[in-house]
């Protein structure tokens, strides 16, 4: 069989995929019961592939940059170089930048320099915010200066069918040995060096979560979103048409980069999916990678296909790959946002015992049930522990696992069995289920843990905990202070808080952790 | 075979469900290919099912009451009786209302009568504020005074194993035809009435909405989102231990409630399965019935035995009754808020057309993966239609479906195809993805798309619209205006919005409306 398959990808080399499983192999031959075939009848080009240590050291240059050149910058307001120029100035970039225009003279009270080729220093990356016909050109300049990188922020090039004009800067990029972003993008940022190479509204709240986008309207929404959630960001990038840099190159750029903790990204096609795989899975195994992909559906892919032409593939392909080289695959863009969020916010668990704690039974009920949708194991709870917590819970409460403390206990109650939990080391995460009473207002609560926490921390103790708070909208602050305090906490929903240590957890195992 | 389960029902009584799915006949016999069998050894005594016309009779005067008594009713802050005063007077409840205490006097300003058999006129119904052991005393005062309902809001009865106590105060409803609310909950609000008969905090955004909990931490989640998302609601009302007024005494009342125009519950179990399929699949032929089922899985199960003693039961069972019955089952507590939020908001679809219009493609591809995963049916354009569109956008944009305009475009464009959208009869909902520029910025393209669908209603024309917006915080403000005008909206998802449109239409399949 394994003959005769080799046979059948020779003979048709628009074959691109070939999947056999299973096979169910006996003395009398083998059958495949289910066989996978993709075809591809225009078979790309083979896309640039430089080594690891040749990505790192360009991507820390354009990522990191000492040094920034405008090409475009301009004094004018609403033009896209006007913006870009603002946001370096203003979101508090301390390396040099360089405006660059074809008049020269003063932009923002900088000298302007008519060409990249008269800057004095060196220069470590460019940001194009010039109209596409002029491109090549600059590219040409800018190459020619030995400058690593090229931000293209430009539109006008595949997207629009000017297919030409994009193999014709990808040619001038490998000429000069420039990594291209882009084009069509609305650049990056990079908060731990106050970068906002954008021209989209700068972003400040420094964190350790990097997320990238293949779409500009998707990466509004992740700044937005941050934003408005304060998530802590190292890094948000554009990739837009991705005629060069692309996922993996942005992995390994990560893997190495000390101010990010966790990786997410949206796509809707991978340019090349076996250097994504190898990077995935590489990567992962020291940081989480959480992917969104969108074109999952055969509606989807159709609708990418008529947007960016992505290849959408076959989704089980997809599915498959993110499994072997363990990403967390994100089913939404709130779920992608969420676990970015989340995620960073947890220390790793030791093991799969988690316990609820809730105050309000039927939220035990849904956190449970979310447990279950999450792959969560509820810990069987053992006789002395179980009898341990029963010490703390009136007598009609009930302990096993959901622990229910009852509604209407005092702040002590949740103090108590929350330090139990974290005590006992056979509980490796702890789900908070809070119902708002008079009795334990919902910054009482919220203080508490953040107070139980902290005095566990103190002690060596770290375990992931998160919260669902039931209550009136007070419950809305005091998920923010939990948040802050690093408890992934939601208002309202028993069904968030439960992915995001489940997301947690499918990484730690997936790494190897527990 | 008919014979032979007629026999094995016959032989075994704890059968208490059997199922044969699908059933394969041939001249040789038949052949069961599926069979689920539900036993129960503890058969319950069978519950106290009143008619239709009794249900609405007793339903009408305890949910819109002319006077209430608060049986417990105290001056002393705290105190569950002085909560429910002062709700009832703060809420700005019109009826009478008379206090009950033992001590007669006055409280807050009003007569106190000793029993309820003082008051000198009818009562409608009786909010119980006192300790579980007063209860039946008092509840024999109540059937004395013929007052058709209690809300019992103590708790200590089946949930703390007082199982007895339980029993005995439905003897005593039951002799006297008495309807019961809980024991166990928090009351209800009837907003139309102004009526908050609960000690939780008045609610008073009117609406059409018209929720229940089984569980109370659930219904302060209810009234937290409710108030933080201001979703109109008709009614909110607590169902507990549900000795007696379970799901559908709520159903039959709200089919008949024209202040309410959907209805939403969550519960644990169905203590009358039958009487529910029955009330559902009459009630949601009308108005939309969204049930969130706690207790999915085996762990969620197992939490509501030892939460409420729910007899979760095969949630396979659920899945179908809910299913022949046109019950939307909501799949997480935001599901339940966000459907019964978002869905009285939207007119009925009249087809299975939609059509998503973006500026954002990505966008675009997202809304269709949610499409099919909320199995809508994006419309294959017609040519003409197609030609239609590719008018108002620019050349590279994308016509089919999604129809993307593209990022960058003005105010204009957007609503050129949002009209044409709106005035071709072929196209029956729309879904709009859109991108934050600073050409058409968010509270632009929140009032433009309100104006054109108020221009068309004025036209007569009505269609489901939700949207999906990417952009920078001020989308959270955009999204809120358009809630509030009709257009359910979601910042930073792609998801959320479509999967209300969903429901929509699942609910229009079911009514037979499409």
């Amino acid at each position: 069989m394994i003959q005769r398959v080799s046979e059948l990808v020779s003979d048709f080399p628009e074959i691109s995929e070939l999947d056999l499983n299973p096979v169910f192999a006996s003395k009398d031959g083998a059958i495949a019961a289910d066989v996978r075939i993709v075809v591809d009848f225009a078979p790309q080009p083979e896309r640039y592939r430089p080594s690891q240590e040749d990505i790192v050291r360009q991507m820390n240059r354009i990522m990191r940059p000492d040094s920034v050149a405008v090409i475009g910058a301009s004094n004018e307001d609403g033009k896209i170089g006007n913006s870009v120029m603002k946001n370096l100035i203003n979101g508090g970039y301390q390396g040099k930048i360089y405006p660059i225009h074809p008049k020269g003279g003063e932009i923002m009270g900088m000298t302007a320099y008519r060409s990249v080729l008269d800057v004095p220093g060196e220069v470590d990356v460019a940001v194009f915010a010039i109209p596409a016909k002029l491109v090549a050109g600059a590219l040409e300049e800018v190459g020619k200066k030995q400058i690593p990188g090229a931000v293209l922020i430009p539109s006008g090039f595949a997207e629009t069918g000017n297919v030409q004009g994009q193999e014709e800067i990808v040619a001038i990029a490998r000429k000069h040995d420039i990594r291209l972003m882009g084009p069509n993008i609305y650049g990056f940022y990079y908060t731990p060096k106050n970068l906002c190479a954008t021209f989209c509204t700068p972003y400040d709240v420094k964190g350790k979560a990097a997320l990238s986008s293949q779409s500009g309207g998707i990466g509004m929404a992740i700044i937005g979103f941050s934003r408005s959630a304060r998530m802590g960001v190292s890094a948000i990038v554009g990739l837009g048409n991705k005629s060069d840099i692309d996922e993996d190159d942005l992995l390994t750029f990560f893997e190495q980069d000390d101010n990010t903790e966790i990786i997410a990204q949206h796509c809707e096609d991978l340019k090349d999916g076996r250097a994504f795989a190898e990077a995935a899975k590489r990567v992962s195994k020291k940081k989480p990678v959480v992917v969104l992909k969108a074109g999952r559906t055969s509606m989807g892919a159709r609708a990418a296909s008529s947007h960016t032409g992505a290849l959408a593939g076959n989704d089980k392909i997809y599915e498959d790959v993110f499994k072997q080289c363990g990403v967390i695959r994100a089913r939404s863009l709130r779920d992608l946002l969420e676990f970015a969020r989340g995620i960073p916010k947890l220390p790793t668990p030791k093991g799969e015992n988690v316990v609820i704690i809730t105050g309000a039974g039927g939220s035990g009920v849904l956190l449970s049930d979310a447990c279950v949708d999450n792959n969560l194991s509820l810990m069987t709870m053992p006789d002395d522990l179980d009898a341990a917590f029963r010490k703390f819970i009136p007598p009609f409460g009930a302990a096993g696992n959901p622990v229910d403390i009852t509604g209407g206990e005092p702040p002590a109650t949740y103090k108590n069995t929350l330090r139990l939990g974290m005590e006992d080391p056979r509980i490796h995460a702890i789900i908070l289920g809070y119902w708002h009473t008079i009795i334990t207002p919902p910054m009482v609560f919220a203080k508490l843990v953040v107070e139980v926490k902290e005095e566990m921390a103190a002690r060596g103790i770290e375990k992931p905990i998160v919260a669902s708070l039931a209550g009136d909208v007070q419950v809305e602050e005091a998920a923010e202070y939990l948040y802050e305090h690093g408890v992934p906490s939601y208002a309202y929903s028993t069904e968030i808080p439960v992915a995001v240590l489940g997301a947690k957890y499918k990484w730690a195992r997936g790494a190897g952790k527990i």
